[in-house]
């Protein structure tokens, strides 16, 4: 029985790993390694200093460090590993590689790097044909490695085939029947070969392609196809059907997560491509210029306020109530925004129907504006002139309730009408809008109903 | 060669079926909806109106239809067909799913209404077995039926045990090897069995367990753990190790996503729970609370205005500042926050770290306070008592912004330790607390240090 040991299940193994990673015992550290998952044996490397990690990769041999070396995460950049190596020894790390793994990781170092790795690579041109794919494509997220029979074959030739290439397939769960033309024609779920009888065709067992995606499909639209059809593996073909390579869950459970985490941070007014664990001066430099573009949209509140300074002049108390209906606006516009940008995001608004969800967030924002904005009158009425000034209230946040999830509905949709990511309509711009409507709404019908009676 | 048909290949398709269903013709309609995916199935009934929906559910065949209300999603309501029917014939439905599935299907219903049904199903106790575990854990997700084979048995009894098996277990990529005690003790990726030679005994080929859970294990952990060990199966065993049984990626796949609904609905100030297609009144009920709060949280900052009544009253340009640094803040917040609750989400901060992650906010918030503070002090002292009035602004604003990220991350990290869901701390209250702080400062500033000179 071979296989691996698991990091969570050895309290104190990574800290022993780290220990005798500190005081040079390579071999024992090499023998206590060799049995960690790659996940797990990344985690050991990632969390020594560099030139001790560099030290261990060159220790180490390729076919333990390749694959630790792929489960990196991004930040961690295990490109700068291989670019510390001799070519000669990155290539070799390379080549133990998935083709896809090794073109992910080839795909961070800079041209020249990536240029003088290649040079000692045996598979160069498998790589560079994936290179040319966007990565977060359904060609970038593709392994063309697969295990595939003509579909003329039987099931005994089907299992030789699979003995055959399963050398080199590690993973697989499906089988790719093609034609004479190398056009995938039916996928054959592992388990039926093993209980067919030996001579029968494959042709018989054998299941229609469920989904399949060209090479240019956007890995979002291939993560919601595995998730719709629940199967292990997606076909990529090209336009006439040839078969190019699969995409696995493994891959798309990766892609489930950064698309959320890209969301949030977006949602949050943070730059969606801000790395979760990045040094201090790269989230600085990454978030400054949305604080300056938001600087400029808050100002638009502040003008608002400037134009009727008279009448805040003469009625202090109204600036106590703006954080109110500014703070009540940005919750029911995030609110709206929130739900909408999500759905937009699992693909539940049909084309055309986007309408209804404008609708029904303006109803929304009607109805609760009458709850909120009703209680924000009563309660502000004392503190001003009367029922007036509780009515001027009411209505200024209704108004702006139904503004905010209104826009926060319509702003989505709009921009994904335009073909513009529809989370970039963070919630701080919604809020400014709220924040300009809100006041304008507040301080103008102040001016026109209450000014002229004090 | 038999398959399912894909709604996306036939454009026109879902509409056709749509008219059979409402001119009543079920054969046709049942002709052409076999062949369909029951995902898409699913579709097509969610489209229909309810009584149309009814009557297709009790003329399809139950083989046909009970997969397709599996594959509902949860708002669309699956459950409320099964309860129109006769009891006899939810049975039957219930009978044709994996057991998961029915047991999802059956918690939906009301206890009186899901006993009815019960009453008439052969596997009641394996469904009440499962409907004891919490929905949202390992147990609430694993499907108790897998292949098993003893440690002891050959390759070509295990391809035996396949085929006995394979009829009532769908989709399976692995074979749970098990010693004297139904103790899982080894993995059989399907492959290796295929390959092997018939007389090899499986305790040679099999791996030990990767990674396993007991029932009890959260379904966000389950998804860590498969994502990391890129496995499409994780086995479920009880404490002493008995296999209990499995959870695949495709149940796995759908909670990622449910995940990141329900944590971009709180951090936008929805609660997690809402129905994202849900009716309009069911989000005024839900969203109605959370506005009240927010009202409660804002009148904090109000209250902080009403504090300094007599500074606003005597510079009211300070009400033109006040949107400024609250949007400033509340921007820099919310980064702070969504880049924190992502993190502890994706489990990136290891236990005892979490005041490293606060210190790079607070460096951060100190850094962007002083370029966003410096801007904002020039911007604004033209239009105040000049350069000493620039100097209150800009030391509000840096105030403001170093409390906001260092709040942003300490907040979400400090409910983690208390055991409550991070994500709570939606941007709404982060921004509610920034109001409260930055109009402290940047009043108090302005009263301690402007109000004497004019």
């Amino acid at each position: 029985m071979e296989g691996h040991m698991q990091l969570a299940d050895n309290p104190g193994l990574q800290e022993e790993l780290q220990r005798l990673a500190e005081e040079g015992k390579l071999a024992r550290f090499l023998a206590r390694a060799r049995h960690l998952h790659p996940s797990d044996l990344s985690d050991v490397l990632a969390s020594l200093e560099e030139d001790l990690r560099l030290r261990l990769v060159q220790a180490l041999p390729p076919e333990v460090v390749s694959e630790a070396l792929a489960e990196m995460e991004e930040e961690e950049h295990p490109e700068e590993v291989l670019a510390a190596l001799r070519p000669e020894q990155a290539a070799d790390i390379v080549e133990e590689l998935d083709v896809d793994d090794a073109a992910d990781l080839i795909s961070e170092l800079p041209a020249r790097q990536a240029e003088r790795v290649l040079a000692y690579v045996a598979v160069r041109d498998d790589i560079e044909r994936l290179l040319r794919y966007d990565e977060e494509s359904a060609g970038g997220l593709m392994n063309p490695e697969a295990v595939v029979v003509r579909e003329t074959a039987t099931a005994a030739q089907a299992i030789d085939e699979i003995r055959r290439q399963a050398e080199e397939v590690e993973d697989f769960y499906q089988i790719y029947c093609v034609d004479d033309g190398d056009r995938l024609v039916g996928i054959l779920p592992i388990q039926r070969v093993v209980v067919a009888k030996p001579e029968t065709p494959v042709q018989t067992i054998m299941e229609p392609p469920l989904a399949t995606v060209t090479p240019d499909v956007d890995q979002e639209e291939v993560a919601q196809l595995m998730a719709r059809y629940n199967i292990p593996a997606i076909a990529v073909v090209s336009l006439d059907g040839g078969l190019l390579g699969r995409v696995t869950f493994d891959d798309v459970m990766d892609v489930v997560e950064a698309e959320a985490t890209e969301d949030i941070l977006k949602f949050g007014g943070a730059p969606g491509e801000e790395q979760l664990a990045g040094e201090w001066h790269q989230a600085v430099r990454s978030r400054l210029p949305w604080l300056y573009l938001n600087m400029i949209t808050a100002s638009l509140a502040a003008a608002v306020v400037f134009l009727f300074q008279d009448t805040i002049d003469r009625m202090w108390v109204l600036a106590a109530v703006m954080p109110i209906i500014a703070a009540m606006g940005g919750n029911a516009g995030t609110q709206a925004l929130a739900v909408t940008v999500r759905r937009i995001a699992v693909g539940m608004i049909p084309p055309g129907k986007g309408f209804r969800v404008v609708g029904k967030e303006l109803l929304v924002g009607a109805v609760n504006g009458v709850a909120v904005g009703l209680l924000a009158g009563l309660v502000t009425a004392p503190f001003g002139w009367g029922w007036e000034f509780g009515a001027v209230v009411t209505c200024a946040m209704w108004g702006t309730l139904v503004l905010a999830t209104t826009a926060g509905a319509l702003i989505p949709l709009v921009l994904q009408k335009l073909g513009v990511d529809p989370a970039v309509a963070s919630s701080v711009f919604v809020t400014a809008l709220t924040d300009v409507v809100g006041f304008f709404l507040l301080l103008g019908l102040a001016a026109a109903f209450l000014l002229p009676r004090i």
